[in-house]
């Protein structure tokens, strides 16, 4: 996800502090690594028993559904070979992942296509691999659907209103409630079979309880298309899972029960709840290590000093615009006192700034060639980073 | 230049008319290429015809200055070489830039290191290189140059305050008035070459009669550091030279001239004026294609529809953030009746929409599938592409 709206935090009871989260700072096997290693460009490194313990705590707080991970939060290889390991299964927005999936060893029934915006060849494609569960919030792809993938599962996208994410998305995907019965209709008549309803709480839902107002309006529409005659066997709850940026959030396993909980109460029991984890779990495993280039201050008397990174906004921290995300950071440099800057990007862009609103408190100490860790950022850092913005490479990405 | 803050456009007398311009709609050479070739992912094809003929009226308009063409608008080889043919400097934001440069048969004395932050083994890089041209806003990074280029020329970039362009740049570049005599004083004391000033009057600044207020402004400053006592020969007077999106802009030729002769008013004869073109010089040169994935409504009701392309925010128009660069487009499926769409990207992620706030006029018979050309795509896009987010290709670029 890629956040715009940033809402003032709702406020909930605390069930993990930052003390309990291995991430918060840099420890264990990323702090052995990072004291032996270091990296000349911009490096996120990866702790893939991070990833597997989030995806056992989560699988067993979610069970009985299933995972799908939303292979676009982070695409490295090693993640998708470790969570094949695992038992989980993948949605893919491209063929690109699911061709990644696939040549990892993930089976085509494990794998949901689930952008609703695909190329047509891409769904002749999947379909000739196997693949047979799609998404849909429209009627025009559930055409190119029934052309490319006769006879195929699709779900319908409902365009929830209620969410208490961090970040609600946007009207982009997803049909409103008045629409999902004509198009399971539409798909029916197009020999398609209407399988289910898939949503998105919205990105970083911190705790579990704010899914309730989702969950009530996707439960009315679910049972008026069962009265309605459809046979659905298919809930998608989609992502939302929250990372540990510095507000509190729940853990893993009993965020996963309560949501289940939830689920139940509403839906009973539904053959097949799958659920698309991205950040929740790999955000938390990736620590990225970059350099300072530059601390200044524009006048002598400024009291925020600007401080320049060898990353930013273009080559993996992305998710910083608006300063929707705020990482957490830890230095060498640590000498006990800080103090505010402005975070800034090594690009000649003016707009490549990180925070500047809400300055961010580093130590005095911060000098020019000085390492910083930026932790948390397994998610949504090195496919966002641009192939070559002011000749600075994209971020680079090591697994341990 | 990544447009964050869109003024409402500053009205000026029209000089040059969508009908004037060869990119408004797709003719010409381009037009020709497309009639023949067509594209399975989205590409911009560049036209250097059209590289080579911006060149040489902006050339002419701002001679006797020198142009340093600024890499990171486009850093595709073909317009480097195209330009070390034409006899263009060069403006690099990094080490790899320069060093593209230089591959293409750029001589080291006409490269600037124009980012004031840069990393100390870069710096050393380039003194070893030959390049004696540095940029610099800041103490440190004046000692960073002193140590690693000992004696190197600098120009100090000055922080403006009156910028009129359609996106004024933000306080992340550029020291303020009261700093620029100290700055100088410090290079010296490091045993550096404070032989200048530079400043940015601000993005797509469309007509040349708004750079007056920030040529007064640097104006002041060059004439109180030459009273002080410091030997100025070097004026850059940076980018901001415009490209056409729809609103009336000046012509090259004029526009350097008028530019040129405030210069002239202002400073007198300096022996070293430099411009740093980026934009202006490449982005009407490209035409980008892709195709229609999806055309769909919220609602049967909804006044807008939803036409969902195969390029988007992560994948070359990143400009469109905030919907700052409102591009033209020109479609196969024009079949003269347009009406008003949203615009969105092909990846699952629910920022990558394109125009919301103001809808684009679009033909009602666009259908998926069909092609789109997107003009003035020459700058900013290949180069902001993400590496593969939600597992889409970069950009592809061709040349003819």
């Amino acid at each position: 996800m890629f956040a715009t709206n940033v809402g003032d935090a709702v406020r909930v009871p605390v069930s993990r502090r930052r003390s309990e989260f291995p991430q918060s700072r840099l420890t264990g096997k990323l702090a052995a690594h990072f004291a032996d290693h270091s990296y000349d460009d911009p490096t996120v490194v990866i702790d893939l028993d991070i990833v597997e313990a989030q995806y056992r705590a989560l699988a067993q707080g979610l069970a009985p559904a299933h995972i799908h991970y939303a292979v676009k939060a982070n695409p490295e290889p090693a993640i998708v070979r470790t969570l094949v390991r695992e038992g989980s299964r993948f949605d893919a927005a491209s063929r690109a992942e699911l061709e990644l999936c696939l040549s990892e060893g993930a089976a085509p029934e494990d794998l949901s296509f689930g952008n609703t915006v695909k190329r047509v060849r891409d769904i002749a494609w999947a379909h000739a691999q196997g693949i047979d569960l799609f998404a849909a919030d429209a009627e025009e792809e559930l055409e190119k659907i029934a052309m490319h993938a006769p006879g195929a599962r699709v779900y319908i996208r409902f365009l929830v209103e209620e969410s208490q994410a961090d970040w609600p998305l946007s009207r982009k995907f997803g049909a409103p409630a008045a629409q999902i019965i004509p198009l399971m209709d539409r798909a029916v008549a197009l020999g398609l079979r209407p399988v289910g309803i898939s949503f998105h709480v919205g990105s970083q839902t911190r705790e579990a309880m704010m899914w309730v107002g989702v969950l009530n309006e996707v439960a009315a529409v679910w049972h008026a298309a069962i009265a309605h005659g459809h046979d659905l066997s298919v809930l998608n709850i989609g992502g939302g899972f929250p990372a540990f940026y510095g507000d509190p959030i729940e853990a893993p396993l009993s965020y996963g029960q309560t949501v289940m909980r939830l689920v139940r109460e509403r839906f009973g029991d539904v053959p097949y709840v799958m659920a698309e984890p991205g950040r929740g779990l790999v955000a938390e495993a990736g620590v990225l290590e970059c350099e300072v280039l530059l601390v200044s201050r524009k006048r002598p008397d400024d009291i925020a000093r600007w401080v320049y990174l060898s990353i930013g906004k273009f080559s993996g921290l992305a998710e910083t615009i608006d300063e929707a995300i705020r990482y957490q950071f830890d230095t060498t440099a640590d000498d006990g006192v800080n103090g505010p800057c402005i975070l800034a990007g090594p690009s000649c862009d003016s707009a490549d700034v990180l925070y500047e609103q809400r300055p961010m408190q580093l130590p005095m100490g911060l000098r020019a060639g000085d390492k910083v860790h930026i932790l948390c950022t397994g998610a949504y850092t090195t496919s966002y980073a641009s192939v070559g913005f002011n000749g600075f490479p994209p971020l680079a990405s090591v697994c341990i």
